[in-house]
């Protein structure tokens, strides 16, 4: 028995370290290694080629390494009778409201501006906008959303969200539903996409969704790549409807050179570092669900295959 | 009577209309046009050349238009029995804080390190500093300082404060007085001054002072310009004791052109916009002091001219 380990990464050492100081007696090996397919029960994925869990006929359990799970939902060919967990952790929660904080001030204190105008020798004030003037609209309060709308509330700033379905009280205004889309759009400044990546969800921005903006509004996605639609985004911006966008995933990854969004003048990218893994963090999760498996308990934070997360 | 204005503002209509607003019985005027100089019993003051106080006769107040006093404080022929008094605004108190965070969260999310990869179409991942890693040290823990370092608590930051006396409860750790100033300092990665300027504070950011911070922090200067000794800054920036500076204040502001800061690579400079004065956010306590000057009532946030603030 051991941990089935799948992904790209090109040194799994500090999740192998991890792994082990939470329960040293639990093996850890790449699924290359195996020699008996029926040995995999349990697998912890981040990236993989379509398919490749058909292989596997006793394979029970696959967690993925992040929060996300659309990268192994989005294969067609993902055996019908495995559970598929995902990693829910407060560290990742809490790196994401940091970048979502970051880069919210940085919009409104329009310290790019001021750093050009340093090169260039300019000294000029300008009008920032203050917390007061912007409201900020969370879409998608699960775990991670709900953690960051309610830090940013706690923060000063005026923070509402919108999911699905209504959910649990919280301290921010809260939409839920189709219905209430279009309102909650309308009284957004500053939108923040941390939605999961499901057939529902896909391209929901869109310029249909992002044109409900008021005029001068700014996207920061940190949600998946595959939410936004590209082309939208540019058109929304040399319009003028949109003022700028944050960008931290890509349908593509890493952004291909050549791509339009490089050197587009409102489009400021980073390398998908809203949030870095920490195997420190989430290794006692998998431990936890190897150990569930193997003794036919229920899993924690399994995922609704049917919903999408 | 009137209230007479002694500034450099190029447009004063904004005061005009503000003050006007709050009591529109009060006559505002430039003091240049005042015919008889015993008329002159309150004024409201940025700039000006010192001594010029010594030809009103009948002065009595004097009210900053700004929370600083260093300014009127620092003219050595200020009439000795001349009261005068500061500007207390929630909403400067506020813009400070919204600034204070903005460049804190660039900082830790290097943002504008990833700014520089795109232009140059660079994706590189790199590992940013999480809130939990680094304590902010406001330095200054006056009505403004005590906003500011009880708001960044807020928003998750680890922060403690230094004042020259001890004060009030306060939700973040405190220090005071000379003998705490160097554990203040040896446990501080981002020291944000906030101080005012007085003889006591003048060149407190210095070689000695923040040559205590641990290696690699970071200073922030919202205070004055004359707190920072310029040269002591860049060889600690040079000799990597220092990772950065953010600075807003300036000796001279602006900032003349061939100044070092402006190409420094670990130099940050704003153009004096942390605050900016809201007239219709202070107009009420400038008429207020106006009518007690007249009834010789006791005067709102007067400044202790011995103290210096």
């Amino acid at each position: 028995m051991a941990i089935y380990v799948v992904c790209d990464l090109e040194n799994l050492e500090p999740w192998v370290r991890a792994l082990k100081n939470v329960d040293s007696s639990v093996d850890i090996e790449t699924i290359e290694s195996v020699d008996d397919n029926s040995a995999v029960e349990f697998v912890m994925a981040w990236t993989y080629p379509h398919g490749m869990f058909e292989e596997y006929p006793d394979l029970k359990t696959i967690s993925s390494m992040g929060a996300g799970v659309d990268h192994l939902l989005s294969d067609p060919r993902l055996p019908a009778g495995v559970n598929v967990v995902r990693i829910v952790d407060p560290m990742l929660s809490q790196d994401m409201y940091e970048y979502t904080l970051a880069v919210i001030m940085n919009r409104l204190r329009m310290l790019t501006h001021f750093h050009k105008n340093q090169q260039k020798g300019i000294w000029k004030r300008k009008r920032c906008l203050r917390m007061s003037e912007v409201s900020v609209g969370v879409m998608g309060t699960g775990v991670i959303g709900n953690f960051i709308a309610t830090r940013l509330h706690n923060a000063g700033l005026t923070v509402s969200g919108w999911a699905r379905s209504a959910g649990d009280r919280v301290p921010y205004k809260k939409y839920h539903g189709a219905r209430q889309l279009d309102q909650f759009l309308a009284g957004t400044d500053i939108l923040v996409n941390i939605l999961p990546l499901t057939p529902a969800t896909e391209n929901i921005l869109n310029k249909e969704n992002l044109g409900k903006l008021p005029p001068g509004s700014w996207l920061i996605n940190i949600g998946r790549g595959g939410h936004l639609a590209e082309e939208d985004l540019i058109d929304l911006l040399d319009s003028g409807h949109l003022d700028g966008a944050n960008l931290d995933v890509f349908r593509k990854e890493p952004l291909p050179g050549g791509h339009p969004f490089w050197n587009h003048p409102k489009i400021y990218i980073t390398p998908h570092i809203a949030s870095l893994p920490y195997p420190a963090s989430v290794a006692k999760q998998i431990i936890e669900n190897y150990h569930r498996t193997l003794n036919n308990r229920p899993l924690l934070n399994q995922v609704d295959r049917t919903r999408g997360y």
